[in-house]
This record gives C-alpha cells, structure tokens and sequence, in this order.
C-alpha cells in the first residue's frame, strides 16, 4: 500500500522524485521500487499506478505453452507511445510511461476520445498506446495512420487500484463508451495455434508490430509477441541513429527477426534476406547523406497542439528527457485552428562519429 | 627506456604481470604504460615492443589525405593473428600480440618459415600474420589458403628496439631469406587513388580483408583500410555467436562495410544487400540449430603440433586466456607425422540466451 511512509522512503532512496506540470505537484517514480512499477505516480492521497512491463516471447509455439495455463485474450500490440489518460480535478491528464504528465497528449485527449467517459466513470484510468506520423516521440507511424495521431485504449484501471478490470468489463466500457480500442482477436487456447500462426501472417504482411496475449485468469499474466517486418522497419531507423543507440538495439531485433522467420516458416526468403541488408545499408546511407549536407544526424518532427502554451512546454520537457540528444525548434505557427509544431532532434553521437570518420580520421578499434 | 626500475613501477602498476613458459619467466605488458604498447615482453634484458595497433580509416580518400604528408607504401591486410617470431638463447620462439607465447606457433615456427634467418640475423624480430583454417583462435581463413597455416611478414624489428627497420631493409631481407611476405603493392601517392581503388576493388572481389598504408617517411605513420565483403563473412560469424560478442561488434563492421559501398561506388547493388540480410540470417540460424541438436553454441578447431607437449599446452592456454568462453578437448591423436588436436569453444551466453528463448522464457527488453 502506498501510504506516506512509503513515499518518504522511496524519495529517500530516489527511486522517486517530485514533479510539477503547470502547477501540480506530484510523486514520480522513476525505478521499481518495492513492488511498486516504475511511472507510478501520487497526486496527494490519489496513486496512478505505472503500466507494467510486459514480457516478450521470442519463441511461439513453446512461449505460449510455457506461460499460460488457461485460455487467454488476444489484441494487436500497436507501436506508438504508452499512455494512461485520467481525469483528476476536474482536468484530463495524460501520464507518460515514466510518469510525466505529456503536454502534447494532454493538450490533445479531447481530440483522441469522447471525453464524457470521464465524466460517468470519474475514477477510471484508460490506459492505452497514441500512435501516428504527427507524435513528438517516435518515427514513424502503423500503416493505417496516414496523419496526426489516434489513440487505441487496451487496459483499463482506475485510481488507487493496482491490477486492472476483467476482460469482459473492459470490453463493456469500451462498448458502452466507444472507446477506440486496439484490435481483440478474442480468446484463445494453445490449440489454436495454427490460427494464431495464421493471424500473425496476416499482421506481419501489413507491417503492424505484434500481438499481447492475456490470459484469462485471476493472475492476468501476459506477455508479447512481434512480428518480423517489424524489426527491418525498426533496424532501418536504427541504422540511422546508429551511434546514439543503446547497444543492444539490433542484436535484439536480429534475434527476434530470425526466430520469427524460422517458426513462421520464412526463414528461406531472399527478398526478407535482402529487405533486412538493405535496411541497414539505407539507414545508415542516408545519415552519411544528412551529415554531408548539413553536417549533423537529426529527425524532424512535427504535431499538433490547441494551446499554444503546450507546445512550448512539450520543447521544455523533451529537452529535460532527452538526455544527449538536442532538440531545436523549426517553426511554431497557427494552421487549420491548431499550433503546428515543427522541431528536429539531432543524434549527438550520430553526428560526431560520422562527421569524424567521413574526414577521414583514424579510428582505433 | 626500459630499464628495471620501470618494469618494477609497471608491475606495481598492473600494467605488467610476470609471465612462465616452458620454465622461461618473463614480464608481460597487459597494457599499454608511459609509452610501451601491450604486448612488450620483457626476458632478463631482452624486450621485445609490442606491435603497435594501427589506426583505421572508414572513408579513404579524405584519410589519405587526412593521415599521410609523403607517399606511402602499401600492402596487404591478412586476417589472421599477430605474431613476433624471436629467437632466444637458442630457442624459437612464437609471441601473440598479447605477449603470451604461443604453444600452437612457437612448435610450428619451423613449417612456418627457414629458421636459418635466425642464424644470420639472431636479434631478429619477425613480425606477421598466422592464418589458415587450421588455427586455435580464429574462425575461418584466407581464401588462398585452404589447409593448415602459413605466414606473412609484414614488418621487421629487433630486439631492444622499438622501430621497425626501414622499407627497403625489409625488402631486402625478405628476399635475401626468402620470408614468406604479404602481398606488397608498391609505393603510392594520394594522386594514385584510382590505381588504389582498384586494388581494393579486386581485393574485395578476393575476399581478401583489405590493406596497410605505410608513409615513406622516418615517422613511418600507418592506417588500415578494409574491404566491405570481409565485413559481411563477419557478420555471419558474428551472428553465429551474438550474444558472447562485444556490442560494438556489429555497429563497427556495418558502418565499414557501408562507408566502403559508399565510396566505391557499390551501394545500390541488391545483391550485397541481400548478403548482408542472409549473414545475420544464416549465422544465427545456424546457432539455433545447434542448441536445438546440442543444447548449445560451439564452434570446433583444429591444428596440427610437432610434439604432443604444445598441443596440452596450448589447451591450458587458451582456457586461461579465453575468459568466458569454455574449451573442451575433442580428440588427440597422431596423423601423418603431427599431432593432430581438435577442440570445442563453447560460447555459454550464446548458448543460455538462445536455450532460454527456444524455451519460451519471458524476455524483458
């Protein structure tokens, strides 16, 4: 239970800190710490409590039979940015994963979902993925989201609870509200392998990211599964930022690509073989380009905010959590009753390392 | 200058341990200290320098241009291991970059060259390269050499003297003893890039790694160039045994091989591409096999002794020296006038993670 005392110890090991968003003050947690999850955030006596990880299969047919011991829930895992949107004081927030309160997500709740949800279910915490080619946290988008961003709802909780509603409520609110959801293949036993198998191919083909499986159980464990296109969509972009990467980026990408390919029978395909070397070398090929014309790695980004302000307080934050990567502001304008934000990211690391070596200079290895 | 009051603050230093051979006790520099490379072994008031590591150029025309103010000579990179051949009160001896000395080579100096070098020329060092798929420490060869091991001179010294020997007494002692030499292509200016270029256009062709510029000059400054096919016989390796590699291991020989398309010309060409995608591919499905039918990741080495002794001691070695990885002994036995060992390396974590993963474990990333 999070009472006080608990937060006096976790501030204490700073495993949490103190936050302000526009006047708020609030608990972040920014590490486990004691069974509490990383993001778990405390308004005064109100606890939000941090989306949990959710750990990865690599390996289908034995992960599932390993894992689960009932039937469970399929949905499509949809590549986009963690949120947790919630209604406190009369004000919609959106939490991040880490527990930051997002202005851009914020500024934008009413333009992701019909907001009266909130006001029948005060408590709820809808948690969910925003995704689309206009965000300021990710390339890219899925393919079936040509502009801005769309959030798709996939858990449910509300406020001061730890573990989130049954299946079955879920999917009443979401009815009963209209919630946009991530896809529900339904329920599954391990005999139905061969449909998974089936739906996954499906998913592969048209680039979307993967599955999370739910068992259907008081425990409510779960675990993910990624599809293989995926990964040459996410090793081109690395191969971009190369340097600025954490170095098990593509190891990891690489192991989850093959073992894809060899369960789903794919592993013999050429123009997979080809798709994935010509990934690396297009990434990588295009930061040399970026670096002869202007000298630095970098991404542009752009979206869109109501408030002005918000925008401004999204640069603020990005540069607070970016770490060494730097961000610079293109353009800030009204268009079509929105601010169009438009901002670059440059890879540091990226820049310098590639800048050195097109010189000509000597690396020693 | 070496003198005893320096190896005594090495060695209090860590740079430098006392090493044994064969009853022979010698100091060994684990570290590059005040000037003196890893690798200097020190025997009573013998030394023998380290060889120096060469800095790489990614980009060659701006690194010739960048590195080299005279014109350079230029020869092949073979890759193999680094060795110094000495001769020691009246012992051959074979020294690893590292400084250890070799079991493997120093009972096989005799099949590697004519010892009567050591004869006329007893303070001697012989610098070069061990290659041939018959080796204890590395995967695969040379494409020209298809069975045991051979040596490459590539530079000459003395013992108690830091520099090489100049070029032209290089030469001339290569052909005066007719040692086995790297190719050597002649001597170049940055004027000469498209006759260059050619070369390593060939070289590439060859699978053969890439090349040595050496100015012709009395600071005798050097850079390496390697070709871009080489990188992806790497890769293949690589991935053959991802998860026991340093993480740079991938980042390094993709931006090689990318910067090499780049500048030469190659890098629309889809079949490269392709290569690259199948290396990753086929290495680690080839690691996943194993674990399927062995339950773990191993590659098995063979070479060839003159005397049962270095081969027991070689395995000793190479179990000290070869961190986490383990060796295991499969067979010794006598054939055609040597003693022919063969052995397992086992890569543990190449075999833990996959056997976790085939299993179907949870993976948190």
């Amino acid at each position: 239970m999070i009472n006080q005392d608990f937060i006096d110890k976790a501030l204490a090991a700073h495993r949490a800190v103190w936050s302000e968003y526009d006047g708020l003050r609030y608990v972040r947690f920014v590490d486990d710490f004691q069974g509490i999850c990383r993001g778990t955030v405390v308004f005064g006596d109100q606890v939000v409590y941090g989306y949990p990880s959710i750990g990865r299969v690599l390996a289908l047919n034995s992960g599932l039979r390993g894992q689960f011991h009932a039937p469970f829930w399929m949905e499509e895992k949809v590549d986009g940015f963690n949120v947790r949107l919630i209604k406190l004081n009369h004000r919609l927030l959106a939490l991040t994963r880490g527990g930051f309160i997002c202005p851009f997500t914020t500024d934008r709740i009413v333009d992701l979902l019909n907001p009266h949800v909130f006001e029948h279910e005060p408590d709820i915490v809808l948690c969910g993925e925003v995704v689309g080619p206009d965000n300021p946290y990710m390339e890219g988008s899925v393919p079936y989201i040509k502009q801005d961003v769309e959030l798709f709802v996939f858990d449910i909780g509300a406020i001061n609870q730890k573990r989130f509603m049954g299946y079955a409520d879920k999917e009443s609110l979401i009815e009963r509200y209209q919630l946009p959801s991530v896809q529900r293949f339904g329920r599954f036993q391990i005999n139905d392998l061969p449909k998974i198998g089936e739906i996954l191919l499906q998913l592969n083909i048209e680039y979307r990211e993967g599955v999370i499986f739910k068992e259907d159980s008081p425990r409510d464990h779960r675990a993910k599964y990624t599809t293989s296109n995926i990964n040459i969509v996410d090793i081109e972009a690395g191969a971009y930022t190369m340097f600025d990467l954490p170095p098990e980026y593509f190891k990891n990408r690489i192991a989850r690509l093959v073992l894809f390919m060899d369960e789903q029978g794919l592993s013999s395909t050429v123009e997979l073989q080809q798709q994935l070397g010509e990934a690396y070398v297009r990434g990588l090929l295009e930061a040399i380009q970026q670096v002869h014309e202007h000298h630095k790695v970098f991404r542009t980004f752009r979206c869109r905010f109501r408030q002005r302000e918000n925008a401004v307080k999204l640069l603020k934050h990005l540069s607070e959590i970016g770490g060494h990567v730097q961000i610079t502001l293109r353009e800030l304008k009204e268009q079509d009753g929105y601010w169009l934000l438009e901002f670059d990211k440059v890879f540091p690391k990226s820049s310098g390392t590639l800048s050195s070596l097109l010189k000509g200079s000597l690396l020693f290895d």
